[in-house]
């Protein structure tokens, strides 16, 4: 076959759909808005997308001088939330299990830390030169914030902020994770940009060693591969949700039990730590990638976002369950989410530009609460009859 | 504010759509299509497609009688590869990578394995009892085969059909896992059916001891979570794309050398171990998710499908680099692939409907292969210029 | 200084003690009876052996003919096993648990598995030619099989049988797991004769591809490094140790309740994953330690054999609590077994020589899960004060 | 069999050998040197000791006051290590292992990071409560500090001093890693105790939220059970070894190739990858287990103290070869150190008593890549033969 075009002017769009043989429902749309977000665009996809209320305290935050992520105040709201996907059963599982919270009082939820990382690693002669680098780069910190303040260097982000330096020795290398906050963005193009600068404009120019080679990045970042670097200290926001169950609930709702469900949370953690899974859950991701999909987030991070450790423990009054989401890599300006569709659904839940990514980051989460919830009382069914009936008659267009 | 329809008819569609204030484009298709596809379908959510084109050898399988994967031929082709994201530079990326391998000779893909797991626990009074029941399943395989063939339940598929079991006692916990082939669907509902029809219909009734619980899925079925069990034995379709990369195609396409490629290959590989990562690659679920998007697969899959051990090594001819997918969790058939776009999308590949999973699966691989080796390369340059310079001039609207 | 003599000769070893001011204690004994075990033998280190009762109910088992490990009876005994450590507490602790234990009706254990592995790897020119070899190699099993025992090289080991192969291609490497049963030895030097006349003797020269180069061990073999593949698959001998603890025995011997000692082992999950432990344990390596210490086993073999994964639930009757060790990489012949103070310790037992792997495996498994019962229960104390007063009382010397 | 008695006194000791039917070697010592080491004292194991000189640059390092450890001089010595062990083949691998790095300049040590952690676990009523927990305890850090020099509490350990706070909050549960050093002691007892003095008369006496339950370690602390928090931060000393081999080097001592060892490490690294090991190096316990053995170290510890990361790579001059162990939990007062025998190798290698610890993990850190290398040699020969002979011809014992 013939190279295709590969500009977005209209031309060459139309050139490739009629060298593809492509017409109809994918190329109907007018690409014009999505010329600028890729290369090669030749026609869409589309996502039917349903949508799911929840009862949430949603807490506002704010980041202070030195990163931490405060609280500032705290309020419940109904929101809906839309997921975008075509898997029978999920969205009525997600109703059933916002149900269940909202008649126990509602979810709960918290953003704990919002870092998110690029790891550079500066090849050295030895170990020992390495060490001498990482241990010179840890004393710059404060001069480096500065140098990026006042570099005066046009690639450089000024909402990409630097905030701690860790390094890592081993053998001849040494990594250095630049953690960054990066605004209502992801930032993974931001910190690129500001941590290049770093890498070639300050360290290599002063290091008192000299390196033989700067990589960017080299697998110490976290970059849409799940790691337990980042299962424990967060690539995006950390955040939690939580709820407890009423016992009233749990019955008339989710047809179940608090024994039951006891039961399953603990096979299904035995059952991860045997199959040598790092997330203890039962299907976050279904839930993360829906809503990602509906809002213009990076689907390769799905993945990463859905590093997921969930808890359940009786306490007065029900069942307090929970789900701890280390790294949820969302945004709110920039990439996808000022693309049209995309910025429709995150106004949909309050959640579109700037100011708002703790919110959406923390909806996020309870979508999957609600998930998790009404997927485990299925399975914590007798045989997990539940479980089987919902995917044996929702389920038919697998 | 007023709890929402829940149904797919016009005016329950409609009366949601105005209850939220939605109108515009998310609204302006008709939602018949996807009706049944989820529940409480409001409107959509829109991606725009690229492509590209991959010169790949790609192997024909057929499953034989035990379920190992048998290559019948193989051809080379030119395809075009349908990408659904909005990462600016992604689909460049995969362009360059595609052309320099096309240049070297084109990818030669293998399809090694197809299994997918429903992962059923036995929770019994004590380990013996455990150890004692997981012998007797272990004995029972063929008799449940014939079982399942003959026993007439109508909920049973006929596609789904069991090629192993493994056990695996912890504790009173008596794990099984149910190893399946799904023919041209990924299964998780065909297994999901089949496998509750022998935890109750076949195991409980005839068990030696008499489990206290049967719990369809306990977390060792490698359900949308990442895990070492599946990154080892797969789940899905297990497939290797590789390529010798020329000197002189490194050189001129890729802008780098071999040299600085393996270079970065040591450094990241040694990163992901520092890291904690159990994939070793560079950023294999960018890849996956476009084409995931593009064509109806399971999106809350992405990060299974994307454990990924990229490996590179100098040959006689240039820089052999190859990629092993353990668990590419595909279909052809049934799921979101045979809805509106999806179908269009698979088509293009020549992907759609049965009998083109393996081949399928393979492109995919080939996809992401074409990314790695772009991205790597742009990182491999003297401080990773490159790959910075990638992001700051084509990554703008992140 | 100058280089030491090497040999174990009388004139050698003393002329060592002496360049290096070695006199009293550590040279007192007669060095004779370890003169072949090392190289350089110059004195002793001495660990004082303390002893704990255990009741069992240990099985007896037998390998088939396809190398399963087959239970033929089962008998009730106490065995007093010996702990050579010098940690204040420790064979109290077993005390304790074992006479919890004693009272609630003992220690129930089983053998499940049996097999050590030498992971050889052949590195071939492409992916396609490793995956043609792994095929090849996984025909030849019986033929394989029948070629060691018919080629009469003296090397190889008679004791060694190979009972499966199971082949792992990345990149252009081809993995092989020579999966082995040694008898009562752990095995391996056997296998690693063996594994290298079937790489030199029979793959290199028989194979339908040429690979570059064999690799006797490629670190998929599981020597002396935890990994998943082995805590899930075994390493050596797969044991379950069970007891179920009644609420007598938990309040008056063990001085917590049930209560307690979930709450406990709840959050000791949860912290295990949290941290990125593959085992659930609370300190078996302790256990596992000692007894090897005391009966000649490899102490490197201490963190691989300490793998491990225990479990709690509220039963009728009690507490049922176990732990599942999947490789204990344990012999009664071969190695250290055979020398001075092992052989009499093992003999303690009823463990020495042939015959007796599997008892001794058991054993061990029961020793350690003493130690968790008794550890934990001081833990799930208020405030876990009575793990702090063991510590404080009993651990003086630390 | 009747209960045997508890005590050390020598008629109880006496008592327990008669009633056993111990005697001749085992019972041959006077056990009262380890009266007070551990209960139930019967008799001895031992285990013959040989040696290895090796030349090693090590590091004097102080901790400053904010416990970061500090390089304050530096200088080369031969030093003879023990090695206490039966392992036929792995002393003889050490001194041709030390033969190659002395003739190539000898090994240089770094000691990089000093901390030891107990992790405790405050169970609230909820998220937010743990989270606000979580809060407070992280700004109390110095207010505690001054509480546990001033707190007069008998049983506190002044040598174990706070240093870093390190909190992590999943489902209701407030883990609190307590981050200490201990001097020359590895410091469990020590910090033990303190963190039970900070856990019950500090944080629940004044916490803003009434936790339900708080346990003294709930597995984040790394105790005996490698993890990834402290494969990546460190449980003990974290020592990096390092060493350029020349050619000639390489050659001739280790009768091989920097080719052949650059193969062999990218194809154990990959292989350690694929089998889901967390440490990637060849055998670093045989030697930390056979050091440890010889000087009263803590054998339950092997496992941790064992994870390692080498790293290979061809430099200006030769082969430039390191490991990397995160956590070495050694020490040279306290424990088993100050018993008979372990004092006296200790005192070999000039690490006896106070001051010497960081001397002491840098020798162990040489032993160990002094194995590496020769173990790794001999397995880089055409078909690893060399791996086989020396097994064959050496390990006859096993």
């Amino acid at each position: 076959m013939a190279r295709l075009p590969r500009k977005n002017d209209p031309a060459s769009i139309r050139a490739r759909q009629e060298a593809l043989g492509l017409d109809g429902e994918v190329t109907a749309l007018d690409l014009e808005p999505w010329a600028r977000a890729a290369e090669s665009v030749t026609g869409v996809a589309v996502i039917p997308v349903s949508v799911a209320q929840l009862r949430v305290s949603l807490g506002e935050y704010e980041l202070d001088e030195d990163g931490a992520v405060v609280e500032t105040g705290r309020a419940e709201e109904e929101v809906t939330v839309p997921l975008a996907h075509t898997e029978g059963g999920l969205t009525a599982s997600v109703h059933r299990g916002a149900k269940a919270v909202a008649e126990s009082g509602g979810f709960r939820t918290y953003v704990i830390h919002d870092r998110i990382t690029r790891a550079s690693c500066f090849v050295c002669k030895s170990a020992g030169e390495a060490l001498e680098l990482a241990r010179w780069v840890e004393g710059e910190v404060d001069a480096m914030r500065s140098w990026l303040r006042e570099a005066g260097i046009p690639e450089l982000s000024t909402r990409a902020r630097l905030r701690e330096v860790k390094t890592h020795v081993v053998g001849p290398m040494c990594h250095v994770l630049w953690r960054w906050t990066t605004g209502d963005a992801v930032g993974p193009n931001m910190m690129t940009r500001n941590s290049y600068a770093l890498n070639m404009g300050y360290v290599m120019p002063r290091a008192p060693v000299r390196p033989e080679r700067a990589i960017l990045e080299a697998n110490m970042g976290g970059d849409k591969k799940p790691s337990y670097e980042y299962f424990q200290h967060g690539h995006g926001k950390t955040v939690i949700a939580e709820t407890t169950l009423t016992e009233e609930a749990v019955r008339r709702v989710l047809r179940t039990t608090i024994d039951d469900l006891l039961d399953l949370s603990w096979a299904g953690t035995h059952g991860s730590v045997a199959s040598g899974m790092q997330s203890v859950a039962f299907t976050p991701a279904s839930a993360v990638a829906a809503v990602f999909a509906a809002t213009g987030q990076d689907l390769g991070m799905v993945g990463t976002s859905s590093m997921a450790h969930g808890v359940g423990r009786r306490v007065d009054g029900g069942l307090h369950v929970s789900i701890r989401f280390p790294g949820l890599e969302v945004g709110t300006v920039g990439g996808g989410t000022t693309l049209p569709y995309a910025r429709t659904w995150l106004a949909l839940m309050g959640c579109a530009g700037s100011g708002k990514v703790y919110r959406f980051a923390q909806l996020v989460a309870a979508a999957a609460l609600a998930l998790e919830i009404s997927a485990s009382a299925a399975m914590a069914t007798a045989g997990s009859e539940n479980f089987f009936r919902a995917h044996h008659e929702r389920g038919g267009l697998r």
